[in-house]
């Protein structure tokens, strides 16, 4: 019963198809016919499913929701692509958070984003109150623009697109490049967001290793060859979960094969800000002919403002923006884009960055110090940002370490949630900013103590 | 090569699928083989598709994005589903909109809007600048849960969901219940958005006819039987474009014809708060047992705060989380979820409401007077709201009318932008707060004085 409701929640098993025979699906499952007589039976009972005389069960046309994950909502829910997100959003605020993937508001630049706030409670009324243009609110664009252009990529500020999130642009641009069926590449770990993100897109993910400069080449090249995706999607510097920096030769050979197969690229470069001096892009080599890059100012700036951005060739952005403009009628609302904007150009935040820079390396020092105290080891240590990707001691399996710590109300991220293939269960994403109260170390610690 | 291009793009030829016969595609066109010999070469010199000797023209595996509407960016834009919104938010400062879809800045509640962001300017650093919780800001949840009780629908906060536009939750509407192929119903003539959030999700579309008090009923039953739709999706209560009014009667025959079909509906409540006194609901009637309710503030609060909202039975809620989640991180930013409760408690906002109401009754009476000089005729006079769905005279075609106009720097809203069947080309949507101006008048006079 659970099997064949799983299928229908996920419809793979859609309204008005018929089900397995009872033969064939006893022999699947290794059960007893009668096993499955029972099943179906109980099934139609609950009108889940219906009996056609001589022609075996169909799936009934009711309303069943298409479930992205088929987990409950609960402290016990599966430990799955989106349990993470969900757990660091929802626990409330007296629970530690060393899984969730920010920074939290004292990390934020407040006293510039009240001074903006002020500022724009004595804007024009359009700001407030109106619509604004389809591309999103143009000073912000066309700083932006600039930005882009002193780090060498020449764009008009008609080539940005502003978006509620980095996660709505990369869903905007998977409804604009795939239909569902398509494979796309993922760096395997990658960002656990992205999976979720491409089951709502129905399509097929395949993972490419990681290593400490970018994905595994020869692995990649394979997958390129073999399993014709359509689009691959990375973060280049400061790679979330591992930290690895994308070196220069790797990205070359990206684009090359990228550029013989027809594969598009999407370079995801939330964390380019917490990067010492700029490494290795994708978007940079290539100029923007088949690498889409989007960002947001989510990771330090403020993480409730939502506004990203898409930055892409000129020939796309009118079919984006009909996407933009059907499935949401717009990207950020024109206040949030106007405080970001007036944000940036304060004075104060270039300096705000750099003290950020400043104290978060020394806090990953500072932690992955502690973490070996407990046998837990970063698999490198990043140029920048607030995360280690950590091996757990004795082939520990982070999910059950996360479930467990989970009842002392502190929220981890197990491994295997940001792999595609499964092959890091004895992985753990540690951001070292909410890494510091010792109630996240003594729960760590008696948690690795108990029995596997 | 238009034709083939646009199939392509449309994705109704998919990358790898072999093209049609050079014999079989003459025939269809009724153009000459050397035609398409031609056509065929010169795409696969563009590299659009490849030849594969002696087996025929395949498409290529390059990255041709999807089309919402196969259209070109400018005033010569075919005139379809977007053409409205595209050009009302795009136009520019200088430009009259008789054709948009809302309300200026000068009828929002301005001073509340600002004294709000001052107050904001002070509040608690996490609603600046950290992620809210996944169902968006309590406070607001809560005092639209009351609010609901108070209609006489009881629901809890926990089955409010705040997101970032009322089409934002339409579309994870259609995420959660649909996929592609399904069919759903709507309104002909409806909200043009409509058609192309669904266009988005590839799904298929039919109308059933308006009449002044809801669906022709006849017609609704009949598509209900017949083309099985998993989904119905209107506006009660002011009906987008015609104004019309749900009766209480065909309400109640909705609701019987769709559960007896398994048919789920998507109530669309933005135009709540222009009604004088609450006509009926399906949401109201139904309690939310296969009804959706969904609303935003851009109509009566700010077109640019970007907040919405779904309500929906408490099982569905989960699923959506996590759709909202894989897809956007979240619905609103906390400023704007924030903003829109502090201004909603306002002591001024019940009065701006009225104020608005009161203005909004002149206007329609005003406007249409002025229209009937012209020979255009509202198809009926609405309980409230700024729309007038209005009948041209002489049977000319709002296409071709709206094209005219917008070189005179006047947007309008041809029917058939509205209609399903494509059968209003005589009529046009008039949004009375932005036909004020007598250039507006002039150019209509004028362009009617042309020949069809």
């Amino acid at each position: 019963m659970t099997t064949i409701r799983a299928k229908i929640a996920q419809r793979a098993l859609a309204p008005g198809e018929r089900l397995p025979s009872i033969r064939k699906l006893s022999a699947t499952l290794e059960v007893s016919p009668s096993t499955v007589v029972e099943a179906y039976d109980r099934l139609a009972a609950e009108g889940v499913i219906r009996p056609r005389p001589g022609s075996g069960f169909y799936v009934t046309g009711s309303s069943t929701p298409f479930a992205l994950i088929a987990a409950e909502p609960n402290l016990d829910r599966a430990i799955d692509p989106l349990w993470v997100s969900r757990q660091s959003l929802d626990i409330g605020a007296g629970a530690f958070k060393p899984g969730c993937g920010w920074l939290s508001a004292e990390w934020m630049p407040l006293d510039a984003i009240r001074r903006a706030m002020r500022s724009l409670s004595r804007c024009d009324s359009a700001v407030l109150a109106d619509y604004g243009p389809t591309h999103g609110y143009p000073p912000l664009r066309q700083l932006l623009a600039r930005q882009f252009a002193a780090e060498g990529l020449a764009v008009g500020a008609d080539q940005i697109l502003l978006t509620s999130s980095g996660t709505q642009a990369i869903d905007l641009l998977c409804r604009f490049l795939l239909q569902p069926g398509d494979t796309v590449l993922l760096d395997d770990p990658c960002y656990f967001n992205f999976q979720a993100l491409l089951r709502a897109h129905r399509v097929k993910v395949v993972g490419v290793p990681m290593s400490a400069t970018g994905p595994d080449l020869d692995r990649f090249v394979e997958a390129v060859k073999t399993r014709k995706p359509r689009m691959y999607i990375t973060n280049s510097a400061i790679h979330n979960p591992t930290g690895a920096t994308l070196s220069p030769q790797v990205a070359h050979q990206i684009l090359v094969a990228a550029a013989e197969h027809g594969v598009t690229i999407v370079e995801d470069d939330i964390y380019a800000d917490f990067e010492p001096d700029p490494s290795a892009r994708l978007a940079l080599l290539d100029g923007l002919s088949r690498v889409i890059r989007i960002g947001s100012f989510s990771k330090t700036l403020s993480a409730g403002l939502r506004c990203g951005y898409i930055v892409a060739r000129r020939d796309w952005i009118e079919g984006l923006l009909d996407l933009l403009v059907a499935t949401s009628f717009g990207g950020p609302n024109p206040v949030a884009a106007a405080l970001v904007a007036t944000v940036l150009q304060d004075g104060s935040y270039r300096k705000h960055l750099g003290d950020v820079r400043r104290r978060l390396a020394r806090r990953r020092t500072d932690v992955a110090g502690q973490l070996a105290g407990l046998g837990i080891v970063p698999w490198l240590m990043p140029r920048g940002g607030f995360n280690l990707w950590c091996k757990l001691p004795g082939h520990r399996d982070g999910g059950a370490i996360a479930m467990a710590a989970l009842r002392d109300n502190v929220v981890l991220a197990p491994g295997n949630v940001f792999s595609v293939s499964q092959s890091s269960p004895d992985f753990m994403r540690v951001n070292v900013t909410q890494m510091t109260d010792p109630h996240c170390f003594k729960v760590l610690a008696r948690v690795l103590a108990e029995p596997n």
